[in-house]
């Protein structure tokens, strides 16, 4: 048997107060969530630990109720379940694990943390009969986590691929739909408050990151750490690729991909990719996060919804707290087995069979036989192209420089380390000044 | 306490074996379920209750699980769990009922049994403490069921609406994409097997009924009858209605729509709609199902994927199964509130703040007046019109005959019954042959 609740009031901890910290606090206070509990429990927030006493607050949530003592929470014995939204893997990872130690359960917002730590947290709650939810660490309010834990663990899950990255997602669709400039559309995206003043960890796509290597360690039941995801921001992106792209018929998004082959292997990479015009996800703009999962079940199903916000974010929070507290007494089965490090160098590996097409653009200058020299070297590494497209300086394409053409071409399928050799000797070229941007394409 | 599992050998009853029960015991068979739970318990299918015991069967299932005695499953007090998957009213209902009275929990694929008779068979789970998992009832593989009751828990759910019947679904992509008439696309969806060989349940809208009615009753936390459920079916839609909407900027799509408007008044209905092509429901072709939720805190989700066939319905009842194994222990809190029938009858009256826009195709005699003498009633109704539009006999358009001519109008939003109202008199012109089909703008 599991840590049973002691008393029909279960108890809260509440550890950050940011702004989905505030909504949550708000939630539980008004009182709202008892009767979906159908009167058997009642919620009781008892503490809220931030770092800052003094910082000006809701007025809705009582003082009485900060404290700025970790403890204060996690030795509460009769806080029954924290719920974690302070972000960050320090003092996050500290005060979680102290807190199973102390038999608390756990609803957890944090990607970083189970990206990083999910081993160690999901050990210690199966040894300590206490239960973790994380509903909330990918999609914001999309229940894919759940999804795939729950509604399709009768399923082989063979693929799980998504936008995941809703400041991203929001830069790209502007930079498509208004012709912006990546530095216009983040800028615009930092004013309406989708994107922090330090935008890194979007950019380059280690947000994502976090976000596929939990989505991939749940759908495979096996732990890829997040520095096993090789991934690429949207920093090379320009609005020549969009045009490029376009005449392609494809949009551009950065994907996060997790795919299992049938000998066992598993492939995971955050890659901006070319998605067909037809394809759902192509068509999945602004701030919205979608996921696709294939299984051998289910074949097909996509979920779509807003991928980031406090009440979003709340929303899966709050569900995870109400089905932790009907299914209190449950079993926490470990989600995944973890291979040792050795195993794990295997995982990396990438497979002979990940064969992809590649768009590459580069800058060039305008002179004849760029393209014969290029050609030259791709036929070398038996690299068959499906187009290739020079544009030269015109007026309208401000992308262009003088006396500069650019220079796109699409590969057929074939091995990235294939591409990257290539593109190596491609860059010594004389005419050849920069490799400006390498796509995948998600078929 | 719930009943508790007496070994770690969870035993099954599977009543009914057609195509989805024959998967489901497949699956059940092959022991790639066990590993799924985590080492402690072990499924063991004990009894398939069929029909006919002569007929010839899948030969992976051995003969002597099958029994046409319903009695050895319902009364065996080794079986812990019953999948039900006859579909239908009758005797599905006595089964279930004997089957929960005997402590048996339940995973059902049956929407026609839970819309109908949800109070009795929770109420009466609720009572014997045991869980009832129902998520392949609506929307085949996609998880809509568990989202709505798990997941989305702490949200105040406002609306519900879906592409909830494949058949329809594909009858109408094949009309829209192909231009094919009805009468040819279901014969189409009955050779590939998307269609029964007696398609009333679909083309009608009963199946989407059910589904509706399920849905709403699980949103709004309040049971909502299907014989509260106002229903269309697609059989008034021509070729004709496909050429006007796509000039109009719409697709034509079967709606399942629950709505909870502020004052708390529920409105649903099963309706035939126009749905703008930039909507994301409008691009929903095929066997596909698609549903949207919206919530105060979530905003708005969206679950797409396969709506039907053995394998993704396998997978909600196999989701199932293992979610109710591993929470065998958990109550199970009563769903929705029944109201009495005089309570009941409030829920049914139409909403006067309901309004959409109407549009509507009439066969006329190709005469001077006519749109004068509808201009006239519609006028004296209130009724203003969006657009309207008549077309004469042409070559290419067989859907019109000689000497007659196609109108149709697009209405501001009014009320239904005001609607109505003036279709009755316009019905009385002279010229006017026939109200062809109404269809409502989904907004």
């Amino acid at each position: 048997m599991n840590k049973e609740i002691k008393t029909n009031e279960i108890q809260i901890g509440l550890l950050g107060c940011g702004v989905i910290g505030t909504q949550v606090a708000t939630e539980l206070l008004n009182g709202n969530l008892d009767c979906k509990l159908a009167g058997k429990n009642r919620i009781k927030l008892k503490k809220i630990l931030v770092n800052d006493l003094s910082k000006s607050r809701d007025n809705s949530i009582p003082e009485s109720l900060f404290t700025n003592s970790p403890d204060e929470i996690l030795l509460d014995p009769d806080i029954d379940i924290i719920i974690e939204v302070m972000g960050g893997e320090k003092p996050a990872y500290d005060y979680v694990i102290k807190a199973i130690q102390n038999g608390k359960h756990l609803v957890t917002a944090n990607k970083e943390l189970i990206a990083k730590h999910g081993p160690q947290i999901f050990g210690l709650a199966h040894e300590k009969k206490v239960q973790i939810k994380l509903d909330a660490t990918v999609g914001g309010g999309i229940p894919i986590i759940n999804t795939i834990m729950d509604s399709l663990k009768a399923n082989q899950i063979t693929e799980v691929v998504g936008i995941l990255n809703g400041t991203t997602n929001y830069i790209l669709s502007e930079m498509k739909n208004s012709k912006k400039t990546l530095e216009a559309a983040l800028k615009e995206a930092q004013d309406k408050g989708y994107a922090e003043s330090d935008p890194t960890n979007d950019l380059e796509g280690i947000d994502a990151k976090y976000k596929t290597s939990i989505l991939a360690s749940l759908a495979f039941h096996q732990y890829i750490a997040p520095d096993q995801v090789p991934s690429h921001g949207i920093k090379s992106i320009s609005p020549a690729d969009f045009h490029f792209a376009e005449e392609l018929g494809f949009s551009i998004k950065l994907l996060g991909l997790a795919k299992q082959f049938e000998d066992g292997h598993i492939s995971t990479s955050v890659y901006p990719s070319l998605v067909a015009a037809d394809q759902p996800l192509a068509r999945i703009d602004g701030v919205l996060n979608a996921v696709e999962v294939r299984g051998d079940l289910i074949r097909e199903l996509m979920l779509v919804g807003p991928g980031a916000g406090p009440k979003p974010t709340s929303s899966a929070i709050l569900g995870d707290l109400l089905s932790l507290i009907k299914n209190i007494s449950s079993d926490f089965p470990l989600p995944y087995k973890v291979l040792p490090a050795n195993a794990r160098s295997k995982a990396e590996e990438s497979s002979s069979d990940e064969k992809y097409r590649f768009y590459t653009r580069l800058r060039v200058n305008d002179k004849v036989g760029v393209i014969r020299d290029l050609g030259i070297i791709l036929a070398k590494h038996q690299i068959s192209l499906e187009s290739i497209s020079q544009k030269a300086h015109t007026p309208d394409s401000s992308w262009e420089k003088g006396g500069e053409a650019t220079l796109i071409f699409l590969t057929h399928s074939i091995g990235e380390d294939k591409l990257k050799i290539a593109l190596d000797e491609i860059k010594q070229l004389d005419p050849v000044n920069e490799i400006c941007c390498i796509l995948r394409v998600f078929e």
